[in-house]
């Protein structure tokens, strides 16, 4: 075990801002020498979607869940003042204006910083998302890998 | 003082998922031998309400908003994805599919596991709830309550 | 660096029910003797914004955000049943009669508590606003605070 702050995320939300937010303090964390992990559940899933459909088995409602849910971290929706996607072109304007980044190269920055990314399995199974939906180089647990994560950490939040 | 990871958890919100999210990370911890504890503020009091109408007097606001507020866990709304209910249905029925916990269950799961069910007694003085309306056996306290057992704590979420 | 413990409060939402709970825990932490601080970023910069308009040079895409967006503490809606402020009025008539504080006021005894109020220089970028819209004696920072803040903490929230 590292001698590192810890930092430990769980992303639950599927909205763009709320997402930027977690990414955002995760490499903010991470260039401070902390140990970094983010904990992706629920909506927060749709972060690590790849933005190609891939053709996998599904049944019924994981089929709609699968068409309802925005496919990858460049398409999810503002958590205010959305408006049918006005909100999330807006956010995208500026930030590309104040050469910020985007959710998607801000997911990529993660990952070169060694940032650990976990797909939870039982919300990937609820909500019928396969492996081969969600990028390469992620890895995957349950609450219990969560736990060990966060109890030992410094900073812990849920987003 | 027990020597054992201490999880704490404030409940804020009354989304069906979010509760669920909550409860899961909660019974998880507990199963890692944590004290774990949830304090239930603003809407997410409604996880702890009783199903059945209990008779008490109220002035009008607090009528109002125990009529608008879903009374149980068993029918809060989704965060996302509600469609008038039909996505709360689709998690439901994929819940039991894969034979994961529906919400009233995981209330129950963390009872009998010796969770700390707090009701936060401001928000309920607020929203006109009652202990009559409210699960038996939860404790209540407010933010100092709240304070005193996060202060001390390894993890420490805002749901 | 004082022995106090310290709670570090990310305030992300622009809600008025989610910034009164994350400023009632400020106020109640501080009461306590913890080192308290509140990073507002994204829609939590509402909660800072004075209530006067004030006349400053912004570019289509800001001056846009700072219309759609609530003009300080008193001006935000509920994240729940706002139903067009309805919801919001309902609140703070129950704040009311219920000798509660209204938002603007907890604020202000945050303030006087010595809880250190910090907006997120990046997101104000983001969005346009300019300090002269924000509430005077507050700290201006990115993430490099937060983290320098929370790293050290006992409660971390994201709010």
């Amino acid at each position: 075990m590292s001698d590192n702050k810890k930092t430990t995320i769980v992303l639950f939300s599927g909205d763009y801002d709320k997402a930027m937010a977690a990414y955002i303090i995760a490499n903010g964390a991470a260039a401070y020498d902390h140990d970094v992990t983010i904990f992706h559940t629920f909506w927060g899933l749709n972060a690590l979607r790849k933005d190609a459909q891939v053709p996998v088995k599904k049944g019924l409602m994981e089929k709609l869940f699968g068409k309802m849910m925005p496919r990858g971290a460049d398409k999810m929706g503002l958590s205010k003042m959305n408006y049918l996607g006005m909100g999330q072109k807006m956010i995208k304007s500026v930030v590309k204006k104040h050469n910020a980044l985007p959710l998607p190269q801000l997911v990529e920055m993660a990952q070169e910083q060694d940032v650990k990314l976990i797909a939870c399995t039982m919300t990937m199974d609820l909500l019928g998302l396969k492996k081969e939906e969600l990028l390469d180089e992620i890895e995957y647990g349950g609450v219990a890998a969560y736990i060990g994560e966060a109890e030992n950490g410094n900073v812990s939040l849920f987003i």
